[in-house]
Order: C-alpha cells, then structure tokens, then sequence
C-alpha cells in the first residue's frame, strides 16, 4: 500500500515547570485543554504520552487542565517522577506526541488467555517495564494473569534473567559471595543484620542488598534504615564492602532489578504474592548483586507465607532449579514459621530486637538469636568457615564474644553513621481477655495489626509482643503493645484489635 | 482481646479547591506533604483516602504536593471526578480519613486463584466498583482474573444481576419493549439508529441506550452524538420515547449499569474483551433500559470479534440462556463478518452513511441497508408488525416510502435537534499498489488505522472505503481515504498504513 506525500506535524514543543507533586511510580504530567499540543495530537485525558528533552524520554499519563491558574497555554507541569528522569531545568523545552504503541502487550494480552510465554516475549514485557511504559492497568494484568496461571520454571527462568538484564549487575572479586534471603510471612524475624555481621565478622563476603516490605509490616531495608543509611549508590557498597566484608543496604537505590521495584508497588496494592514472581524478585535481586551462594530462610507455619512442609519443599526445589540456570547454588532452611521470631514488629520495634542479640543484652530474645545462628552456620558452612554441622556454634561464638557486634558497628560507620531507632509517640496495650495459656498467634493478623498502626511507613510503629506459644498469662496482663505515630493510626490498629479477638488465643488453664 | 481506652483522632478537615482537572475515572485528590491530616493520619502519596463532606463521600488516590505554590497548607484540591461527585462549593470543609479496608478485595484474590465467587461475593464486587473504591489496579486485576479463567454461566448471571442492582431501572408501559444489539468487531456496521427508527415508524416501542466505543473505532453513541445530542436523563429519554415510540441515547448518562462504564475504560486500556464481561455488559443495560427482548447481531469472520460459526453459536446459547434468567427474550442473528459493512469507519463517517440509507440516497451502501433491514424485520415479527418470514421486506418498505426518515428526523428533532456531522480537515488516499481484485480485508488492522487517525475522540475522523471484497481495482486508484482531525493523528495512520501491507490484499487478476 503506498500512501504519496502527507504533511508531518510541526515538532510539539512545551515548556516545562516543575510540579514538584508525588505520585509514587505513575509517571503523570499536566498540560492545558486548550494547549497547541493537546489539539494537533489529538490528546485527551489519560491519553499516554511520550515526553522528551535533551535526549531523554519517559511515557507518561497525561492529565488535563482547564484556565490559567496553574499553567500557560505553553507549559507542560511534570511530577517529581517524570521531572527526575528527564533530568529537567525549569522553562526546558519539551517534546510532547502520543505514545508508541506497545508491541509487548500483545504477548500480556496471550498470557492472559493462557498461553505460556518464550523468553522474547519476557524480555520485552520487562524491558517496557523497566522503562515505565507500562500503565497501573498493564502492569496488574500482567501479574494477574501470571497468579491466576503461575509461572512455570522456564517462564520463572526467562522473567529473572529478563529482570536481571535491564539492571546494573554487581561484580566482586572474591571467589564465594554470600547472600541471604528469608520468604517471609514471619512477623518479626528479622535476622539479616545479625546473618551479616556474623559472616562479614568471619571474613567472607557479603555484600547484602534488600528489599524494602511489599505486604509486610517491616523489610530488612525499613529496619536497617532506623539503624544506618541503606540508600547507597553502587560505588558507596563497594567501599563498604571492600572495608568491612559486608554491607545491608536498599537494592532498590542501586537499580539492580529495577522492573521489580515496580512490579512489588502493585503486588502491594494488589495483596498478592505468587512463587514465580517470588523467585524472580529474589533471585533476580541476588543474580544482579553478583552472589555466588545464597542461604534461603523458609518459615512454615499454619499462618505463615509458606503453609505446609510439601509446599515448602517445592518452593525450595524450584528456586535451587532456577538459581541454578544462572550459576547461582541455593541453600534453602526450612524453618519453624508457627509464630513471630523476636519481640518487635515494625522497623524500629525490629531494630531494638537486633540491636539485643548483637549487645548480647540479658533481655534479647533467645528464638531471634538462635534463628540468625542457623541461618549464618549454613553461610560459614559454605565459606569454609565451619566445619559441616557446626556452623551454628561458630556463630554463636561470634555473637558471645563481641565479634559481631563490633563489625555490625563497623558496617553502619561505613554506611553513613550509626543511629538510634525511633520511639512510637502513642503506646497502648492490649489486654488478655482471661488467665490462660497461649495456644494460637495468628502471624497474618498481627502483621495486619502492625499495618494498621503505620508500619512501615512510620518507621516506629507496630507490635511489640510480651507473650510465645505455650506461655501462661495473668487477667490483665498485656499481650501486646500497639505502638503508632499518630492519634489516627492508633485508633485504626485498636479499632481493628476490637474486631479480631483471635490475633492471640488464650485459653483457660486446666 | 479488650483495649482499655484510646484517644480518638480529631476530625481531619480541610477546605476544598477546584483544580478542573481531568483525571477520567481516577479519583485524585492533592494535599500538601506537611498539612496536618497527612501528618495525623499517617498519609503517604498513593494512599487511598476517604473524602467527604455534607453527607457525602468518594474515595480517591492522594498525591501529594511539596511548597506553598499550589495550595494553602489547610487546603485540599479535589480533581473534576472528586469535585463533582461531591457537589462542594469553593471552600467547603471536607474530612480526610484512611479509605477504609474493602473486605470485597478477598473475593478478587480468590477468583485470582480460580476458585469460583458466588452471587455475594460478586454483588460486593460490583457496589465497591460502582462506588469507586477500586484502583485502577484493582479493576484490571479483576478484568484479567475473569478473562484468564472464563465466568462461568452461572458467575455471568451473578454479574449481570449485580451490575443491574447498582443502577437506575427503567420501567415501559408497554407489554413488548424492543432492544437491538450488535457484539461488534465489525467496522462500520452502524445498523441502529436505521433499525431504531424502522420499528418506531412501524409503531413499536424501542427506548435504546447505546455505548460509546471501548475498542472500537466508533460505538453507537459516539455516531448518534454527530447526528443528534445523546446525552439524555432519564426523563428526557421518556419523553422522547413516547412522543416517538423510539430513541437512539447514550446509556452512560443516565447510570444504567454504572459499574459496567468503569468496567469499560479498563478493558479499553487493556484492549481486552472476554464473553463474561460481554454478556454481562449487553445485557445488564438492555434488563436496566426495561427491555422484554432484544434481537442481537453477531458478525462472524476470520477478523471480526467472533471468528468462527462455532463460538458464535455457543455465544448465542449463553447470551439467550443468561437473557432468560432476567425474562429477557433473545434472539441472535449471525451474519456475515467477513468485511465492513458500509463505508464510512469512525463516528462521523458512519453517520454518513446511515443518512444515505434513509434517504434512500442513490449511493446508499446496499449491505448497510439489507443488513439493518434483516434486523429490523426479526424486531417486526417479534412485535407482530410483520408474518414470519416477512419482516426484512416490511423493513425495506418503511426505508423505501421514507417513513423511516420522517421518524429519524422526528427523533433528532425530539433529543434536542438535528445536526450535520463533521468533515475533516486531513484527507488522504491510501492508493493501490498493483491493479487487480480485493481478496482479503483484515477488520481489525483497519479498525486500528481508522483508531490512530483519531476515532472515536476525533468526531470526523476514521477510514472511507472505496472498495469490497471481489472488486476489481486499478493501479493507483485509492483503495481508501484516511480522515483525521489533525496533522499529528494523520501522520500516525499513514506510518501504521506503511508497515501493514496487509489491512487490503490485492491479488494480480488472472
């Protein structure tokens, strides 16, 4: 088909201003209704658009605006999302058309109706991804579509190594790299920074980047943040690790596995985790940071992310299979999921609990140190820095003798200087209805009730437990503590408290 | 579990701002980062806020802003969907609370996973959607979840029942209350304002609403709006329908089946279509218009929506099997979907060619014309204006002695006034490239250019066929003429119409 001349439009050209507005990942801008470039292109509102300057581009939402309050008829507004990947000054100009079609969603599109996906069509999906191509729309169908029929091996291989590719990828010198992950599901449990001061304290490597929560109360990041700076640039870990052996920072602030970062927005948003996704959000994470051997924590617990020991097991056979493909060996625990591991929920309740078994206080809890013991002898085990078996010991030893305490010390010097965790401003306890006996901690509604009262995002809210399994109680004693920031997520927590009598169950002693 | 007393929150108000800004159906409110409610409520950019004020409320996504330059630092500014939902005054006091948790969200997840919802589950679905409370994320999550494992019949009678409960109910005098539909895929094809006003003239009553285009180039509404306003409430509508026993309306205005308008937009951006949603969509607007029966018109062809005779036939069975669930009768006609039918592709272009078919102008297109008469008859026989087997010629007589185009006129007339469709500003040929004979037309890449010249935003804009199926062709003569409403959009079609040679095949004559 030949088509002969046809006249092409004038370069659109805006200027821009900065909105300085957040939207989180949604790349929105704002133009006028009544703007040249909405009429010539025929823009409407939610139209995605493609906007350039100076050789960069980011696809973008656009919103329209009537009357002259905020912008003239030749400004384009940007948010900070669009405004920092642009690179922008004020008054620049900008280049505003429709956006390209997406070949990619084809294949979003056939996944959806049940066709499995090659490495291709992976590779484009993560790419427009990575990009910021995709809309809120795109991005949940896709990941819908992969929960409703899972992921299957190869497509869990080709979407980690896709995830991989469009990320910086870490190189170290040294011939085993550590690494450590826990599944999650476990209110609490935060062993990571106790894994890492052990191993780095032993002299191997671990230069551990972590995520921040997805659908939890607390990540490792949130926790570590109340504790040092996590937000380091590649070349900042590189001095850290190369001072101190290990470092515990956020992956997401050096852009390993940056389609991830993404798609884990809408996975919280969504509630849903799904195991493909799950491995390739780890793997692709730990692929990308250049580890050699990874420890893999797997609680399983009745309330638990993972439920029972068949399921556990599968979860460990796919992701060594996967790890595997990339030359990576995975080490997976499974390990007691029935309750929380340590006292405090939420990054700064978590951050008191480490700071604990680090000091070796009298008060520490005993289940969070022996957790992170285990947990650090598989990784001495495959360094060669214990003997088969013996692993937990030797990091006891460490843990006993002030070793690991003094690199945790070491490490968050390194980062950017040690701090002290925050304090909640709203205390509030929660009462047991009745003496007894603790039968059932309910880990999912605990980890809501923490939510609920600001965590993560208030770095000092959550739960602090004062009773286990088994433990006896008194009539009025307190279960728990609620701690929040704010008078509002107080009365949220305690509000949904009322509504759930069986977070803990306490039953009559015979 | 009992809680002691907690202070409770002050009540977090703010005063209101219009910003006229067009968010479509994604409510967006802005705050400042530092205002007193963020603070208090612990808010972050993203989270999902509950607005209200003077007995009313929505629930909207929070952006949030940094510096005085936007708003007071007590000032909230609500987008055009917020603001008018609202019905505020300029600076009326508005609460901003934490959207509370939508228990309905569970029943997303399940079905995710593929268990089944029941009539309950689903009712809660669809109030949450038609009250806005779902994110763009939790809208395509449940579109794909239902896409990626089909509604079963029974999900398909739940959720055609549950959007007809969200929304308004009309009510016919009438014993026999006539509806047309056509499933689509087909370009062109616009059969009803010619059939509307066939069976009024023949003096049955046919109160239809129509939809705009969700992946189409043109829905009925978007042609009828060059023709005639459609905007019509429900008493306008009334009138209409008995002063002329029929109207061409949009159905969107006046809230039949609300949930199934936000349900669109998001198959729009997904570019998905799934027979649950369809069905449900038909036919929860046709039971909410107070329709006894409706004749549906489902093209089948290689490229139209329903490909093969099979899927027709058993998309017939669910349409009438669910139809009859809410004493709806429906009669389905399968009809030829091998090309377009008529010439004009895009709302302005169509609506050219339904005047020329009630003119009886000499160029009328004969297949638009036999087309809508076959329709019109099955409507005749159903109301007894005609004997079996009659209907299609009593059609073509009420067209041929013009008293289709006096009821026509007299229905515009009744909307608010007839109106003479838009011309483009952008015309240009698609030439031949080698004489010979049309063998293959793909509806859906012509679907797509008439899309990218601007159908159905841009009113005059689309595709004009100069050639069907068989005919013969010389070099250079112009296969089709793209219209578009500006530079840009012209530009668009003419690349797309570059890299597919094959939207028309012309093979060599023999």
């Amino acid at each position: 088909m030949s088509q002969g001349d046809a006249e092409l439009p004038a370069t659109p050209k805006l200027r821009a201003t900065r909105l300085r507005l957040h939207t989180q990942h949604q790349a929105v801008v704002i133009m006028r209704t009544d703007c040249h470039v909405c009429r010539s292109e025929g823009l409407a509102s939610r139209s995605q658009v493609l906007v350039s300057s100076g050789g960069r581009e980011v696809q973008a939402t656009l919103f329209q605006i009537e009357g002259d309050d905020l912008l003239a008829i030749d400004q384009i507004a940007l948010t900070e999302t669009t405004w920092k990947i642009l690179s922008l000054d004020e008054d620049a100009a900008v280049t505003v058309t429709h956006a390209p079609t997406l070949e990619s969603l084809a294949s979003v599109r056939r996944r959806i109706y049940g066709n499995r996906l090659d490495a291709h069509a992976v590779g484009s999906i993560v790419r427009d991804v990575a990009a910021r191509r995709y809309t809120d729309v795109h991005l949940a169908a896709f990941l819908t579509a992969s929960a409703a029929l899972p992921l299957d091996e190869q497509e869990t291989i080709d979407l980690t190594g896709a995830m991989v590719d469009v990320g910086e990828r870490l190189h170290w010198d040294s011939p085993i790299v550590l690494d450590k992950h826990c599944i999650g599901g476990l209110p609490g449990n935060r062993t990571t920074p106790i894994v890492v001061a052990i191993v780095a304290a032993c002299g191997l490597v671990i230069p551990k980047t972590s995520s921040r929560a997805i659908t939890s109360p607390a990540g490792t990041a949130d926790t570590m943040e109340t504790l040092a700076p996590v937000d380091l640039d590649i070349a900042t870990l590189r001095r850290v690790v190369e001072a101190e052996g290990g470092c515990i920072a956020w992956g997401g602030a050096m852009h390993l596995s940056p389609a991830d970062d993404i798609f884990v927005r809408i996975e919280r948003e969504l509630d849903v985790d799904t195991e493909g996704q799950l491995i390739a959000s780890v793997l692709s994470k730990k692929i990308a940071a250049g580890s050699t051997h990874v420890v893999i924590d797997i609680p399983v617990g009745a309330t638990a992310k993972v439920r029972g020991e068949a399921s556990a097991r599968h979860l460990a056979e796919r992701i060594s299979a996967v790890a595997a493909r990339f030359g990576l060996s995975a080490t997976c625990l499974l390990t007691d999921g029935s309750q929380p591991v340590g006292r405090g929920i939420g990054p700064a309740l978590e951050a008191l609990d480490v700071l604990a078994v680090l000091r070796s206080a009298p008060d520490a809890p005993d289940d969070l140190r022996r957790r992170a013991a285990a947990l650090a002898g598989a990784a001495l085990e495959i360094g060669g820095k214990a003997a088969k078996g013996e692993g937990a010991a030797a990091a006891l030893a460490t843990l006993a003798d002030g070793r690991a305490w003094r690199k945790f010390q070491a490490i968050c010097a390194a980062q950017g200087g040690m701090r002290t965790p925050p304090r909640a401003s709203h205390i509030h306890p929660l009462i047991a209805p009745r003496a007894g006996r603790i039968v059932h901690i309910n880990n999912r509604k605990l980890a809501r009730l923490a939510k609920l009262a600001g965590a993560p995002e208030a770095k000092a809210a959550g739960v602090y437990l004062n009773v286990s399994l088994g433990q006896e109680i008194d009539k009025a004693e307190a279960l728990l503590d609620i701690h929040a920031e704010s008078a509002g997520e107080l009365a949220y927590a305690l509000e949904y408290a009322r509504r759930s009598p069986d977070i803990i169950e306490v039953e009559l002693s015979s």
